[in-house]
């Protein structure tokens, strides 16, 4: 069992209808890492941060059994900075500020250890990057992947071979419209299934997420929230929960893969029920066991 | 075992991406009435028609045990006549023409016979009519209404004096955003529950469904089709397949209202699968089992 994380990290300023915090802890790896830290236990963190980034913050990722000799601390440059305000639907936002700073020049080596983990998440960078990393992996048992519009679209070719090369994509809906060229999500799966993947995750925001296999379909809905505070950080929390519990498991049938859709879904639940990393910093288990309980009696009968 | 359903007939003209249809058996009344008699026997059809409605239309509602005496037929007026265009996405459309003929006057008296159904189904109307319509009703178990934005912003005081005498209601988000003044639907559904309806299902199209009790939040998807031919009559199917069970089941436990909820989805899936009724004109049962099934698999984990 070991799940490595690779993405960024960053140091947020979130402004959302229902508060605002500054130079918080963000970025892709920490979400996925800290989300998949309820399921697992050997986590391995690759990722790079400037010489502001607090101590206190790797003392956390290492209190949460995440292993942070991958972390790259570089003593000329600022951590990766985001500055975003969510409109009043919390379903579109405005990026005020992006200073990439020492995530710049992301391009890690992946130390002797770390090739060898079971399981590897890949969070949303450059696809040429996210192809590097894939080269040095030593026989992972599953590859997953996200990517972004920005991507997509700039990169289409890159983007494709990098999707080549993996097991799992994680994307949203509109860019599986964009890699596809389709509206219908049913027949964008399709195609996209077409150029690689065996598991294809469509997140839907508010509207919950489709699961692709080869011979499943499988739906979960977004925990209905009277209140979200801040959606940032939900797709990757649902990365982490997915990851986790595949790592936790290390079987990826159909059926224990909807299971890991529901874990996903939970962590997403749990994270944008409070701000930035704070849903999911400091939970119980029994808090994730009655949320996942709460998700069967939302969804069968 | 009798249910009643109160709502518009029409012979549309359907246009979308996948083909045309010209003058074919529409209307809120027909859809609800065709869906709900693939769960149970006695219903009752109230409406209002045309001298241009074919005798051939009458005589399928008859064949599927809808009782069409309720049926009023003007003789000095033409069929309700609706065009509409879809739009590339399926999700929007243009109204070309809108021509209301026999509907516009449409105020109706219930029989004596009608007026002691045991569930009631009133479509989309004016809220004075469904208002009208409920005061002839002899203690019904279960009435349910439909609703829309034409209604809601034109006739607010009304469209809330109608909700507080029925049992479930059933709109679109943007109906309950609008009628609760609130973007978050989970805040929405409880604001709409004080106005009086102790059910609501809020229709969220291709992602869905919501149910809310007092005691329960229930989601269905939609079914994933990689071609929806014709959107038109999905939400009337929808609540259908919901009453059909329900009067068939006499059982509004929160269990039985989340079973009710998928045969609405199944019969809404079986709808826009084909051109205006055609979906649903002529189903085996096992069609209708083997899609409830299917949402089993895509649902439960």
């Amino acid at each position: 069992m070991s799940l490595l994380v690779i993405g960024s990290l960053a140091l947020d300023t979130i402004e959302t209808p229902h508060g605002k915090r500054e130079y918080t802890l963000g970025g892709s790896a920490t979400f996925i890492s800290v989300s998949a830290s309820y399921f697992t236990k050997d986590i391995r963190l690759v990722g790079v941060v400037g010489y502001d980034f607090p101590q206190s913050e790797i003392e956390f990722f290492n209190s949460r059994n995440i292993d942070t000799s991958g972390l790259e601390i570089l003593k000329d440059k600022k951590t990766f900075h985001w500055h975003g305000v969510y409109h009043k639907d919390m379903n579109t936002r405005d990026s005020i500020t992006t200073e990439l700073n020492a995530f710049e020049t992301f391009n890690p080596e992946i130390t002797d250890k770390f090739r060898s983990s079971d399981y590897v998440c890949l969070g949303n960078v450059d696809p040429i990057i996210q192809k590097r990393v894939i080269k040095q992996l030593k026989n992972p048992e599953l590859v997953m992947i996200d990517t972004m519009n920005f991507w997509i679209e700039g990169k289409p070719a890159e983007v494709k071979e990098t999707l080549s090369l993996v097991d799992v994509i994680m994307i949203n809906d509109s860019e599986a419209r964009l890699i596809s060229g389709e509206y219908n999500l049913i027949y964008s799966a399709k195609k996209i299934m077409e150029l690689g993947p065996k598991i294809l995750i469509i997140k839907k925001g508010e509207h919950g997420a489709l699961l692709f296999t080869e011979n499943t379909t499988f739906t979960v809905p977004a925990y209905p929230l009277e209140k979200v505070y801040d959606p940032t950080g939900a797709g990757d929390s649902f990365a982490g929960g997915f990851m986790g519990w595949i790592d936790k498991t290390k079987d990826i049938s159909d059926s224990n893969l909807k299971t890991a859709m529901v874990y996903g879904s939970v962590m997403a639940s749990l994270a944008v029920q409070e701000f930035s990393l704070e849903g999911i910093k400091n939970l119980e288990n029994t808090t994730i066991k009655k949320r996942f309980e709460d998700f069967r009696y939302l969804t069968n009968f």
